[in-house]
């Protein structure tokens, strides 16, 4: 039976961690419990709510850790009660000690707790993976390209296919990720330093939100393995598995067109806040949109909703060519395009009032792309 | 019509003080809106729920407001949407103007926003008061008597008056405040440094909590006025109005017995993290409580959740007399009272275990008092 004392705080950032794959509502009721497993090498700790799994290794020999490990074993615990117990004790250390039927004596400075576990048998097998030929990403290359294009994907199950972001490596190199919920479209590009075998995969938007926030950008790479369901990105302790999404994901090049009639360079902030207000009165009519106007070298930004009132917003601009236009679209679309822009000006391409427009960073320091579908207005 | 210009950040602090006494979910539509008065002498922004009333002046020569006012007039304005729409306009001033048909116009640097208003006559007359002899608070000591009293009364509507908070002045110059749930109790008397009528009164502990957030700790003073039924708390800037509540408040003196038959003096600190951990545990049964055992000159704490598990807590005691005891009690009422009390240590009061026990700062700072009853058992 499973006994060892560790740093709470330590532990706790483990089981924070772990947590963030585990939902206490899922409809596999033994999900919200937290697979604890101790063997000579250290703990292993793990979560999952069937799409994704985490598990979080605690080495032996980590010295934060302040682990001792007297004797190995397995058990799950609810995962969301062990943590707020685990948080609330007094001391530094904690020993964690099984007792008979499952019981856990937690023992912290003058405080002891028992808890109830259940047998680790209940726990369902999780995929595994045989990992071989991993790609290796900069982890805070990786967090950015799920930045600039995740929010992109759809957030409706009507086509499931269009929740996931579609990533894709041809020649060896060549990566590409790209998210559309088919009103916008987001894609990044960039060639890996080193080869892989070309891939093309759809995954979750939720696992990649979740991936985010799991791997913090002071581990330097993350390795990832790909599988005909899952993909796996794993760094020293953690190790994050997700399913893919099954289906063809369509055909976003063909949306991709170099042609343009009218470009436009200003300030990412300044047009933000200008959207935002527009917003703000565009929200609250049925119609919901702000008609943008470029004429005689002059941008402005209008939204009309007779309930409530009028916007009117001059833009200032860093650069305009090409002809007159007048389009109209739902600002969301394009403040949400703007906050996953990092580059201070934005450029903006259009072809005509009923064509997608895209926009790029205005220095062009990222292969980073984006696309917003107008909306037709009489 | 009115037109004045006024700085944008000094604005917002005052439409957003306004805006606590308005509710966007009142019986009463009109009420979520603003009413915006604007004189020779400045502006007057007045919110109100029905029970609450803020009217918040922006005087003419306060340097701070850079209030230049062209045009007198009153207005109405749907409070949230205007409050959202200012503060997200781009210059540091800003133009208001209103139009025909009720209009406003704002312009802000190159923003300029419409929006539809109402006419003023459409605001219930809100109850005014004869103000005259003020008492006179300490801000800091109105808002710790607030905080050390308010939580313990009841959010239950099925005895109305335990919503409120008992507001006593006799001899012109001792001030009470207590609150009681029935299961527990807080009391918090003062003397007053200057005499005032006598009053006997009960406020609504909504109205309290509110008065807290709206006037800072920066405002030295309050000037407060009673009337039949209703309240005003004022300075140079806002007026806060509550109504009271109709009904004779019990009598709680009575509940307060001298007598006791032990006496144990903690940490505060100590003794609400083994109260947090009891109640984790506590809190999953359907007994939940927390029992407390005093024997043999050790302190200890214990649940037992059949369901969940076990706690056993040890206390460390700066104090310790009188015969043994054991009592059952919610663990919550105890830790809400330990949060209430700013002194490092407490003391604690029992006559027997069916009997209330009393809570008072360990080092007798201040006249405050509280009461919790225990839960009895089997």
């Amino acid at each position: 039976m499973i006994q060892f004392s560790i740093n709470k705080t330590f532990f706790l950032q483990a089981l924070t961690i772990t947590k963030r794959a585990i939902s206490s509502k899922n409809a596999i009721p033994i999900l919200s419990s937290l697979k604890l497993e101790v063997s000579a090498e250290g703990i292993t700790l793990t979560g999952s709510n069937g799409q994704i799994s985490i598990e979080h290794a605690i080495h032996q020999d980590n010295e934060n850790a302040g682990l001792l490990i007297t004797s190995p074993g397995s058990i799950l615990l609810e995962a969301n009660f062990f943590i707020n117990i685990v948080s609330s004790l007094p001391d530094v250390t904690l020993d964690f000690q099984e007792i008979e039927h499952h019981q856990v004596v937690l023992k912290s400075g003058k405080s002891e707790i028992t808890l109830k576990g259940k047998d680790v048998d209940q726990y369902p097998r999780l995929q595994e993976m045989t990992a071989k030929n991993p790609l290796t990403f900069d982890t805070k290359l990786l967090k950015t390209l799920i930045s600039e294009t995740a929010f992109a994907a759809s957030t409706q199950e009507s086509r499931p296919i269009l929740t996931g972001v579609h990533f894709v490596l041809t020649n060896q190199k060549e990566f590409k990720a790209v998210a559309t919920d088919s009103h916008r479209m987001s894609q990044r590009q960039l060639t890996l330093d080193k080869a892989g075998d070309d891939f093309d995969v759809v995954l979750p938007s939720r696992s990649l939100r979740e991936l985010s926030a799991v791997f913090t950008e002071d581990i330097e790479s993350i390795e990832v393995f790909f599988s005909a369901n899952q993909m796996l990105f794993r760094t020293d302790n953690i190790s994050f598995y997700t399913r893919l999404l099954e289906g063809t994901y369509p055909d976003t090049d063909r949306l991709l067109i170099a042609d343009f009639e009218t470009e436009l360079i200003c300030r990412t902030t300044t047009l933000r806040s200008a959207m935002e207000r527009a917003f703000l009165v565009s929200n609250a009519s049925q119609n919901g949109t702000v008609k943008l106007e470029i004429r005689n070298q002059l941008v402005t930004a209008h939204v009309n909703s007779p309930e409530v009132g009028k916007v009117n917003e001059e833009i200032d601009t860093e650069g305009l060519t090409g002809g007159d236009l007048t389009i109209s679209f739902n600002p969301t679309y394009l403040i949400e395009a703007l906050k996953a822009l990092k580059s201070e000006t934005v450029k903006i391409r259009f072809i005509s009032p009923v064509r997608p427009f895209t926009l790029t960073p205005g220095d062009d320091s990222e292969n980073f792309i984006q696309l917003i579908t107008p909306v037709r207005t009489n």
